[in-house]
């Protein structure tokens, strides 16, 4: 073992056994030691309590209460329940937040309720260029059905591109693809200084960092569950509107859910107050109640404490790249500045690597994170499980890969 | 006992004996002999292997593979997988059905997508004024975002009220409130001559009922899984489009999942060929998967079967309530002819009964129907697993929480 090695592994067990947060990895199924899972921004680990809750919500609530659990159990107000559970998490007050549908869904539920807000005069909608696809696709059908135009803009570019025909902005916290943190503030002021209204998309940010959406006045907000919320694969998405739009939010889909009496089931529509309005149609009950369990994780837990290890995890795992990969081999995508890092690293393979090749490769040894074409691979930094020494053995097994060793 | 009972009670156990679909009974969690469960028209009894399944779903495809599952397990091609698995109970060959999301999101794709086949000159959606509410909702929504009007019509109003404004009509198959069943044959032809399309809600029929959605020509259809199919508390719903349709359908939400390169991330929207164009966002794997188990019991049954118990189930409840319940204290509401007949029963309190009052004293003795406001008392017969003693034991307890013995 060199020396660079043995020092590198030294500070990480140091780390880890100063980490405050390091506890919080018992509460996951991460029992197989030769696994480093760092693809949590895909999809998260299971929390260790989730198959009990479940196994109990469909032999009990289902099997034996059935249909009485719609009231007994809880489920008819799970969507607003468990949105409450996420809004401390995403800097929202309460009453503000709505879980249901998918990402792509609630994006449609946000974008067009944000421009049925603005003036008809306002005919473009700035949507991030370098967003998550669904998102582009999404705005692009919201404008299209509320007399609108998409337009795609950088990131960087918006502030210039807002203007007076501006209706909203459609933004990602994180960028997928690079982990790039853009300016919710900034970005959400510039927004409001043109007279326009700001959506973002958190499912990259929510479980990793601080949001804000309140302290910022942020208008409209979406986000997914399974990646740092942990709740199960394709759990179900949120909504938040902020209360102030409330009372004004005119939903695309406006679902029996989201009726002011639902079981009046009267022919004419009136949409109930509050976060509910966001709800649609029958909440999927396993995937949804899957999720609340798995939020229990976060009792006691400060996302800012979570942010300060996801930064020093991903500066450590830099760090060690940069002592195990031989020069020229990566480069790293991920700004290196805090203010614009997510939770992740995205590194880009040179000189013709194959990334789905390395990824692959990096899997077979244990290292499990993803990529994305053409060229790059992509580890997830969650702090409620991942540990220092994880981020090193990564970078140390990336070397290994990258030398052909 | 009366002589009318002790006959209506050994007709019931000869039913019972003689009928094939009995044995059925075993496969689904129905252990509280002290339960006669009419409620699976609105939530299906849990199949007693879903929960073993579900387990090895957390435990092992979320919590050991991880990521890995979305390929490994099957995850991402389930929607049209269980599409497949649901296609033959409606009468609808491969390739055109797709399960995800709510109800509600699916009657929006499909009345958009049926709205955008037609000419502009064809402003009018027709909408079943006796459909579920949600249906009417969204159809709405629909029409104000295709630049139509819905327009309210008594489904015997239908044939009428087509004309050359009628871009689609939305029907529901069988009413949720009183059990009528409505000429699906007629009324797609009917659509079909007027240049229209036809758009039915199989809620209410679908695993209760040949539906023959190809033989009849039907264009869009939705239905959720929860009721006659089992699939658990908000399983997700599905879409079909007529094979004929999919090239040009327009889906209002064109998520990732329904790209024809979904990993390919481009900023552009090309939309798969086939059902797949149907789907939306990441699919909600639990529920979804438990869906899938949930349709094993289906296997070797045929609909025709379930058809003929379930009319044979609900005359000789009818023919019970008849011996068992003073007259004049309900009155059917649900049609006596077999052609006009869903898989319930509906009852109307006359008199002044308080409606609420009446099910939950039902359900206190252990027959478990639901109530529709004002007042209609509504029990389900799922073929499947309800029997003819189930029948006469309800219309028995009924007659005496009415004559309050």
């Amino acid at each position: 073992m060199s020396d660079a090695t043995n020092d590198l592994q030294q500070r990480a067990a140091a780390l880890d056994s100063a980490d405050p947060l390091a506890k919080h990895r018992e509460l996951f199924a991460l029992d197989d030691v030769e696994t480093v899972y760092l693809d949590g921004n895909s999809l998260g680990a299971l929390p260790r309590h989730v198959p009990e809750r479940i196994a109990d919500v469909i032999t009990r609530e289902w099997g034996e209460l059935r249909i009485r659990s719609w009231d007994e159990s809880g489920w008819w107000t799970a969507p607003e329940r468990i949105g409450e559970r996420i809004a401390p998490l995403i800097g929202a007050g309460a009453g503000q937040v709505v879980v249901g549908d998918s990402t792509s869904v609630n994006v449609f539920k946000a974008v067009v309720g944000a421009a049925r807000l603005a003036p008809e005069s306002r005919d473009e909608i700035l949507v991030d260029a370098t967003t998550f696809p669904t998102d582009g696709y999404i705005a692009e059908s919201a404008a299209r059905m509320t007399g609108r135009r998409a337009v795609p803009v950088a990131p960087g570019d918006l502030p210039a591109a807002l203007g007076p025909r501006t209706a909203a902005v459609l933004v990602n916290h994180v960028d997928y693809r690079t982990g790039r943190l853009h300016d919710l503030p900034g970005l959400t002021a510039a927004a409001h200084e043109a007279g326009a209204l700001a959506v973002w998309d958190l499912c990259h940010s929510a479980g990793a960092l601080p949001v804000g959406l309140d302290a910022h006045g942020v208008d409209f907000a979406v986000g997914c569950t399974y990646k740092y919320l942990n709740g199960g694969p394709g759990s179900p998405a949120y909504l938040y509107v902020a209360e102030r739009h409330q009372a004004a939010f005119d939903s695309p889909l406006p679902g029996w859910n989201s009726h002011t009496d639902p079981f009046g089931m009267t022919p004419g529509y009136t949409p109930a107050d509050g976060a509910v309005r966001g709800r649609v149609g029958t909440p999927d009950i396993l995937s949804m109640l899957a999720l609340e369990a798995a939020l229990d994780v976060w009792e006691g837990v400060s996302v800012e404490d979570v942010r300060e290890k996801s930064l020093a995890l991903t500066d450590f795992f830099l760090e060690c790249v940069d002592a195990y990969v031989p020069r020229g081999r990566v480069t790293s995508v991920t700004p290196a500045g805090h203010a614009e890092r997510g939770s992740q690293v995205s590194l880009r393979c040179e000189d013709g690597a194959e990334t789905g090749d390395v990824m692959r490769e990096l899997i077979a040894r244990g290292v499990v994170g993803d990529f994305r074409r053409p060229d790059v691979l992509r580890f997830g930094f969650t702090p409620l499980y991942v540990g220092f020494a994880d981020a090193e053995r990564a970078a140390r097994v990336l070397g290994e890969v990258l030398v052909g060793s």
